[in-house]
């Protein structure tokens, strides 16, 4: 009856530390927690709860004694440790898109398929950021109308791309007005005042894999095979929150103002639409917290049965941490848990 | 035999100045230029060829003696003096959106629909920025496959909204970092790092009227009263160069490769599109000149007979004065002008 302990992986990283600042806001009961990287972070202190840890280099003997690992680190690395965690006994929620697609594993955002947790046999997978902005407010759409195809434009910040993202965003933005030589690193090309219409690799068929993902993930969380996504995911020098274009066909009407009543009582969506007063979703306003808003509802004139509208959401948090986080909450809420914690 | 005499409408202007640049740019043989604006810009001196012009306060006897007048100021001042100028037997080329809808008025883009200054009658509307950028693109692929709907999301440039634009931006991109007080002016929000789902005013169907003209200037110049389109229309953190994520549903099928031999022999458009070298529009690389980039083309994944593409064009030019110029130099070829010029 301890509470749970917790195995942090990547917590040196953007989206590990926003988990602990998430556990912490949410008063996570924990009984324990090891905060571990690679051997370049290992030996950084961190403070949480009023204590400070010591960040340690991850080895597959680290997740013994533990409930639940969350990995905040890319998929080679997690394709490493993830199998090492679980065989040790704790369910490891990640991150990484390793183990998304992978039939065994559900794939989880908490507002829409909580109920995929019960066949979990080891391991959670958290969605990708655009997906889970786009889901959490299609959702109730999509269970009073049945969307059988989505054509999604993103508008992706640059803290995507980690803590060295949103640094070579203000570095940039500062020197080009001074006419200063302009060097891009994390991304390919000068992201300051210009857009980017590539994240991720290309494949075969055009589409970057961020754009695929939101197709297949949204497929398996949806339970819809039928369902037909297309995309364009576009990074704009924004430093936290992405926004997305959607336009959505229905199998049934769908009414403005039914979809903005079925909003208003959704969990984890937040209706800010009132053009008279100027009033919309914007990046600004959606970072350093947890719901999505949504905005620019209106019935597509292009087509019946479609209608369009605009979220914005902080992939940081709701679109990466949060979301873990709350996938652990609902763990314990439903006492699936191993011995030893307080499920 | 002395050339074209033109007047120029809100030559102080962004888009005035740009047309300034490209009429000598391109040699258009002047044998007058008048620079015309209001009051308050009145007096200022502008050169042109090598020479020193006096800008003078519009007046309707202005545009006595004139062949060609470019008006580039907004609705309200286009609606006093364009009657007065054909009245005076000018030929109005207007910028503006009060005539573009105008049945007895063509709306034309050079690469587009010449055969429509054909029947002017003293006025041609030069389209939205948004509208020229994504038509010059899709005018091939609508003549091979047949368009039958359009969705749109844009990214479109402070300077959209004239020079205040970008000093708006600039200031605010400096300050925002230093945690300096942001105050919007032109924009209704802080735009640096931020997008605005909103420009022009909000119309009862829920959509702006920037997005309403994608439609009904698209169906004027396609001759497409069956088309359908459905735009989302966003204001991004760029000086200059508007970007359109396009799906567009056929009524043919239209194959990636197809379409990207279509663009590439078509007048006013660039293929960028080689994703294997990362290669594809950005509005940084557009900015300054006056070609349409098109790029990312892909067969929709989500539906038959559709394709996806990605454009990029300065807005400033060939979005608005390169376009008014162009339809200048076509009146001149077609022998369109009045007695008196070189035709």
């Amino acid at each position: 009856m301890g509470g749970v302990r917790i195995a942090l992986l990547g917590a040196t990283g953007a989206v590990g530390g926003e988990m602990l600042k998430v556990l912490e806001e949410r008063g996570f009961p924990l009984s324990g927690l090891k905060l571990l990287a690679d051997a370049n972070d290992a030996g950084q202190r961190i403070r949480y709860g009023g204590k400070e840890y010591l960040v340690e280099e991850a080895q597959v003997s680290s997740f013994s004694d533990t409930d639940i690992t969350l990995v905040a680190v890319g998929n080679e690395v997690s394709l490493r440790f993830t199998p090492e965690a679980v065989k040790r006994g704790s369910v490891v929620i990640d991150n990484s898109s390793a183990y998304r697609l992978d039939t065994k594993v559900p794939l989880v955002i908490p507002e829409v398929n909580p109920e995929d947790i019960r066949w979990h046999k080891g391991i959670i997978a958290n969605p990708n950021c655009s997906t889970i902005i786009a889901l959490v407010a299609l959702k109730p759409l999509h269970d009073y109308a049945g969307i059988e195809r989505m054509v999604v434009s993103t508008y992706q910040a640059v803290s995507g791309a980690g803590r060295q993202g949103s640094a070579e965003l203000e570095v940039q933005a500062r020197d080009y007005p001074l006419g200063r030589q302009i060097t891009p690193a994390v991304f390919k090309y000068q992201i300051a005042y210009n857009v980017i219409p590539q994240i991720d690799d290309f494949l075969e068929n055009g589409y970057t894999k961020e754009e695929m993902k939101m197709l297949h993930e949204s497929r398996k969380i949806l339970h819809s095979e039928s369902l037909q996504v297309t995309s364009t995911c576009v990074r704009v020098p924004v430093f936290r929150s992405h926004s997305e274009a959607i336009v959505i066909e229905t199998g049934r009407r769908l009414s403005a103002d039914t979809a903005r009543a079925l909003l208003g009582k959704a969990p984890g969506v937040r209706v800010v639409d009132d053009p008279a007063r100027f009033s919309y979703p914007m990046p600004l306003d959606t970072s350093d917290q947890d719901l999505i808003f949504a905005g620019r509802i209106r019935e597509d004139i292009s087509r019946e049965n479609s209608l369009s509208l605009w979220v914005c959401g902080d992939q940081v948090r709701k679109g990466a941490a949060t979301n873990a986080v709350q996938i652990a909450e609902l763990l314990l809420r439903e006492g699936m848990l191993g011995k030893g914690s307080a499920s």
